[in-house]
């Protein structure tokens, strides 16, 4: 994660797009779906699967969840663990149920911090998890983007399996 | 593409995250990004690679152009040709200097089309394609995450042809 550019497009009138309640329900649609992706994927499978030498899909949950709870309370407060050991504190699931129970805290964790993260907040230049540095806003953009990025990865090593994965339209 | 449910999740304040011009800013990043992934493929493998039954990237890719320039001019004022129509227009492109050449196209088009999208427009209910319905904002998060979960899958082709992909974060 390297916040390398901003590009530069067109000026456009000060208009908003999303909303913080709009963004929240859109991210949790999304983490629906993901999290029926860690269900499709056979249980001895998740954390071995691979292609063209990329990490498991248990890995790259892993990676997800550290941008989860911890993503999203480093947002709101400023409190920041190094991406390095959250992530290594994560990685003590090693079977689907362990994910889905971190998936399922993380998701009530994002439910209790989002809500605090206020306007001016969001605009706010912050240093996500001590070493990425950028607008909260970005930051927050970049945990969605990345679990729709990963879990794209995990359709392929699905339809690798011979497994149907959910469909991409489907959030709840 | 269907708007099946809108996730609820807890009541927040309105506040907002994304103008229209930082959603444009970040497609466009995101879109640049894409363009690498395509100049990435070896041309041989574009329209010919694939794992477990998928689609070659350079249909993955015709699938994001008919969200794009289309797409946007129709979220901008509501005329829609069908998507199975604009479609099979776009697949006359065969090659990579073909899909290049209506990806910079299309990159004007959004530029051209976006800002005339006004604040009541985004909230406004749209039949996108004549065919799937719900909110402006809705379908743009819709073909921006759209093109983010393909390019995953190419990320995925590209390592299974072991080829290194432009890196996740570098977005100009």
């Amino acid at each position: 994660m390297e916040n390398k550019t901003f590009p530069q497009s067109p000026a456009v009138a000060e208009t908003t797009v999303l909303t913080s309640q709009i963004f929240l329900n859109h991210w949790q649609g999304h983490r629906g779906l993901t999290r029926r992706v860690i269900e499709a994927f056979p249980e001895d499978k998740l954390f071995t699967y691979s292609i063209g030498g990329m990490r498991p899909f248990g890995q790259l949950v892993i990676e997800m969840l550290t941008m989860a709870g911890p993503g999203v309370r480093g947002l709101a407060h400023g409190k920041w663990d190094s991406f390095e050991d959250v992530e290594k504190k994560l990685r003590g699931a090693t079977t689907k149920a362990a994910l889905l129970k971190l998936w399922d805290e993380s998701t009530d964790e994002i439910n209790e911090y989002w809500p605090q993260i206020t306007s001016e907040r969001f605009q706010e230049i912050e240093k996500v998890f001590g070493q990425y540095e950028g607008p909260v806003y970005w930051a927050a953009m970049y945990f969605m983007d990345n679990e729709i990025h990963h879990r794209g990865q995990g359709y392929v090593y699905l339809r690798g399996l011979g497994i149907e994965p959910p469909p991409f339209w489907d959030r709840h």
